[in-house]
């Protein structure tokens, strides 16, 4: 099962249009991803940036946005592993509402230790494994 | 009692400092004063602006950042009604971590229709007395 | 030569680590492509949205963050049209500091009339494609 | 004469109502005052922060929304400082477009060293002063 957040479209979200404005997408997908560490990797961020300068920085990101979000929705965000590699990892992360398809989106990220890409430490890895195994 | 709601401090809302970016604070007090008006005075912003060009846009605060909000923190925050107005209403607002304030204000906003202040409609003001009579 | 703008990184861009936090950069991403559609195109955002339920929503991204960039730093970008479609236009937009290549992203977005795709109004695909011409 | 910066109102800062969103407008006097420090006390915020834990947090804000600001407005803001603490100081900070006035805030900042307040360092202190006597 992918790991699950749901957001509420708020004011704060939504544009001239009524819509969300797509960088609010990205700063709900960044809490998933935040959330996901936290929860299922066993790591937060708050552990990794106030402690001994780690960091999870996003270095590719590809977005579709299907279709527009709206003030008062419910949006459904859903998170898996696509790929581990040894100092990254490549999520898929959609949003839906209902059986509609609002956003997509593959995001690489990598693990930093003082200020450069490094090996996963093996419990995060282990974590993930897992997590992609019970996911499968 | 007073409105309440949690919210955690993400990456989203932290500063160089790691600790909350204060527009980052208005965000959550816009978000606290949204859910408000759905949960409690039976108005969603969507139906506010989506619909008759109504809303309640914010003419003045007062805040007082107390003691910084870090990364990780669930912080919590409560609203009352202090003073309801013809065509306004003033709040306090407060966020705690525990017995620790770490920030307070003063709100007041205006019921809007077609682009000018008008007197809350009657369901609205009848359910704010009585949150008010609540709470008291 | 492609279209320019200088965004100072501003201490509301940086995130814990005192590097742009990536949905910051959207934000700068999209205040490119609002002022190329002023300047360039002859068709500001405000007379898209507040006129006649116009827009230009973003569809599509595809974005590396190459390096980071720190508060402080004047940071240059350049936007170009890589594909006129239609009712579409796909640009590609960079940001450097220098020599030094901080992010590059694809992003096509479509023309909206009434809620929906329509093909560019005549004046707007003229003027896009003589910038592509000089840009040549 | 008091310290001048000009905000474009762009997509990013406005809401559903197709006007500024509160919270934006304390982005732009962040940076307001971000810039003021960079131009005339001599100090950026990117010496202050990425340098020896320097701040200088906003304690208090007290403000009022005048009038909307709409899509496309380019807004004129002034900074005036109306008292210099030993470890503080207190602006006046305005948004006008032409004699309109949008937004007037008094705000008051303190300076840290180390995590707390400390005394202004001598030549930051003496520009505020050569700054206030200039703007009399």
């Amino acid at each position: 099962m992918p790991y699950q957040r749901l957001n509420q479209i708020e004011f704060n979200h939504c544009d001239p249009a009524g819509i969300v404005f797509y960088p609010r997408y990205f700063e709900m997908v960044n809490s998933v991803v935040e959330n996901f560490f936290a929860d299922v990797v066993g790591r937060s961020f708050a552990q990794m940036h106030l402690g001994q300068g780690n960091g999870v920085p996003t270095v590719r990101i590809e977005a579709e946005f299907v279709a527009p979000s709206r003030l008062g929705e419910k949006v459904f965000f859903t998170l898996e592993i696509v790929k581990l590699g040894g100092a990254s990892a490549e999520f898929s992360i959609r949003a839906r509402l209902g059986e509609e398809e609002r956003m997509r989106l593959r995001l690489t990220l990598v693990w930093i230790e003082g200020g450069r890409a490094a090996p996963w430490p093996e419990e995060m890895r282990a974590r993930m494994v897992t997590f992609m195994e019970e996911a499968a």
